[in-house]
């Protein structure tokens, strides 16, 4: 990009458009989920940097049922793996970095010669995992976006997943780029999400009479 | 604690404990979850900016199925919340400087007079949000730790919690105090824990034929 345009078109800065209520690490308010990215490649081991902090997440009886598939830019499986996308999402992540694909295992390890029994928690840790793995990425200068919007039934045989594993979401990570790439109706929609109130979300000893 | 103290037993300091395999924020090393805590009090203020962190996760369509119902140290309800977890996790957090229940919403919000349709993700949303919490409490010097072992009916009777709405974790908050204070049996477990190799969680275009 050269100045010019940057001066009519600026990268989003969503730490800028944010305004926390109260004091927290700037992380937070950075990370957010473009969907302009420069379809630039990303370097495997900072890929790895964004699984790692993923790994070092809490989880119930630190079992980590988190399971990552991830593909880079380039990869043989990168266009069938846009597939695997709604087509709203394979628009725009077609020039992410890498696409991740994170699993969480609906069994806990067996234990004392039983069989394996369901997790309670398998979905809330893996949401865990994918936290910090979004707040690495912020932190080297990637962001990384999560999607619901994904063919489960197909991402489940292409990736051959396990019966007994939840596909929870796909993750496109890249280099946020100016919005100007993006068809219009999206370019107005780049901006950083807004939150609600505290007042809206924390209660003090117990859940207000009305809870809308 | 005074000095000849300290030096017969040291603060766990889990960023000096672990090692990561890939560069990664110290701050998710730091973070752990500990069963020591001094029994200190928490300015309100301190715990909003935890609950700040935790507000600004994502989520899908950005609809923050999370919501958090506090108690700090010293409040009317203390003593009932300690009893709302398990024996075992009362032990210990009942030196915590602060409990917050963390419930997420089962329903999406009703869009174009639609009745609400039930969320795929509130519970992996609203691991994101604990995950934000626990990093800004590690940021600011204390510790959370998520505990599952906490009576749900109890908790849903207690606080209030609307029908529609999961009970996912208990969460003690405090500062770190030394293992000395805590049973024998418990003090010998008051590590940083471990977690399973990168290669074991991460695969690269599909799941390896045999998943443990």
């Amino acid at each position: 990009m050269n100045a010019p345009e940057r001066i009519h078109s600026p990268m989003v800065d969503a730490a800028q458009l944010r305004r926390a209520d109260h004091l927290i690490e700037p992380l937070f308010l950075q990370r957010w989920s473009p969907r302009a990215f420069d379809a630039s490649n990303l370097a495997p081991e900072n890929l790895m940097r964004m699984l790692e902090a993923a790994r070092w997440a809490a989880s119930a009886y630190n079992v980590q049922p988190w399971r990552f598939v991830y593909a880079l830019r380039g990869d043989a499986v990168w266009s069938r793996w846009l597939g695997l996308l709604d087509p709203f999402n394979a628009a725009w992540a077609s020039k992410a970095s890498a696409l991740v694909f994170l699993c969480s295992d609906r069994l806990m390890p067996a234990r004392d010669g039983h069989a394996r029994q369901p997790s309670r928690s398998h979905r809330f840790d893996a949401g865990a995992a994918w936290a910090q793995l979004s707040l690495q990425a912020a932190a080297m200068g990637y962001q990384a976006h999560a999607m619901g919007g994904i063919d489960v039934d197909a991402v489940r045989e292409v990736l051959a997943v396990p019966e007994h594993f939840e596909v929870e979401v796909g993750i496109a990570i890249g280099r946020q780029a100016s919005p100007t790439q993006l068809a219009p109706a999206l370019r107005e929609r780049e901006l950083p999400s807004e939150r609600l109130p505290l007042a809206q979300l924390a209660f003090e000893a117990r859940f207000p009479r009305v809870v809308t």
